[in-house]
């Protein structure tokens, strides 16, 4: 890397919406390096993404690419809860945020996590909020997070 | 309360979805008793009921109605997100879930839980999960539920 140029010039990173042509970019893979994700088939990532981009504001996935290869680096999603609660209010809830590990260190997990917080503000949400483990608790703290309830989970497999 | 009779019989409980007419049976009442709600108009009600409609099984609202007087005395709702994670997976959350302050006791809000748990399963999601304080913990233990992570949240207002 090049000393002295800002980061994005130096490293040619997009933040953007997921596109269907990531699926060739290593959007997958990336995945797969936050939990279990096997190769999915190119109809079945097609009908996904239609499902979601049917969703319009209400469910974003963003992604950052490294456009000097061609490689999708980061990415993080959320989808609009809309509630009666609180005069028929919108909660944005993030999931599935990762940084490749060969690119960590670069703030882009904070990066994602600003596009997606900003786009539930734009939308009218009163709050956003995530899961996370206690290890990640720090770097959210650090992106304007506070801590809150606990998780409860059932599982079905 | 006659003793003797099952309890659904005795108090005359309907499971159901979420009516247009429950406005009018204390649904926003009962919202109220779990956090801030204020009085919702006719109108507002009747569009966020649409909107959340227009989702089928994507977003459901369980109600527990006592038909004995037409009050709503418990609901929950869950919402199906869709992943591309885990094979393109969905996982149910479930929200704000309140039982009315003068009937509880009687598992209703467990029947609530297993309406909802029911739903995800049914539409193929792999998990179900919730955010709840510690106090409520035990609650959810005996429903079935485990504790994972913890959750973060940002506020705008």
């Amino acid at each position: 890397m090049q000393t002295g140029l800002p980061l994005n010039e130096a490293c040619n990173l997009q933040v953007r919406k997921l596109e269907i042509s990531d699926k060739s970019k290593g959007f997958v893979e990336l995945l797969q390096q936050l939990t279990v994700c096997n190769t999915i088939s190119d109809e079945d990532f097609q009908m996904r993404f239609q499902e979601l981009s049917s969703l319009g504001d209400d469910h974003v996935i963003c992604v950052i690419e490294d456009t000097s290869c061609g490689k999708i680096v980061a990415t993080g999603s959320v989808f609009i809860e809309k509630k009666f609660l609180r005069n028929c209010s919108k909660v944005g809830h993030i999931e599935d945020v990762v940084v490749d590990r060969d690119s960590r260190g670069m703030r882009l997990g904070k990066r994602v996590l600003s596009f997606l917080t900003d786009h539930a503000r734009s939308v009218g949400c009163y709050k956003v909020i995530l899961d996370c483990s206690n290890e990640n608790k720090a770097f959210y703290e650090k992106c304007g997070f506070k801590r809150k309830e606990i998780q409860m989970v059932k599982y079905f497999i």
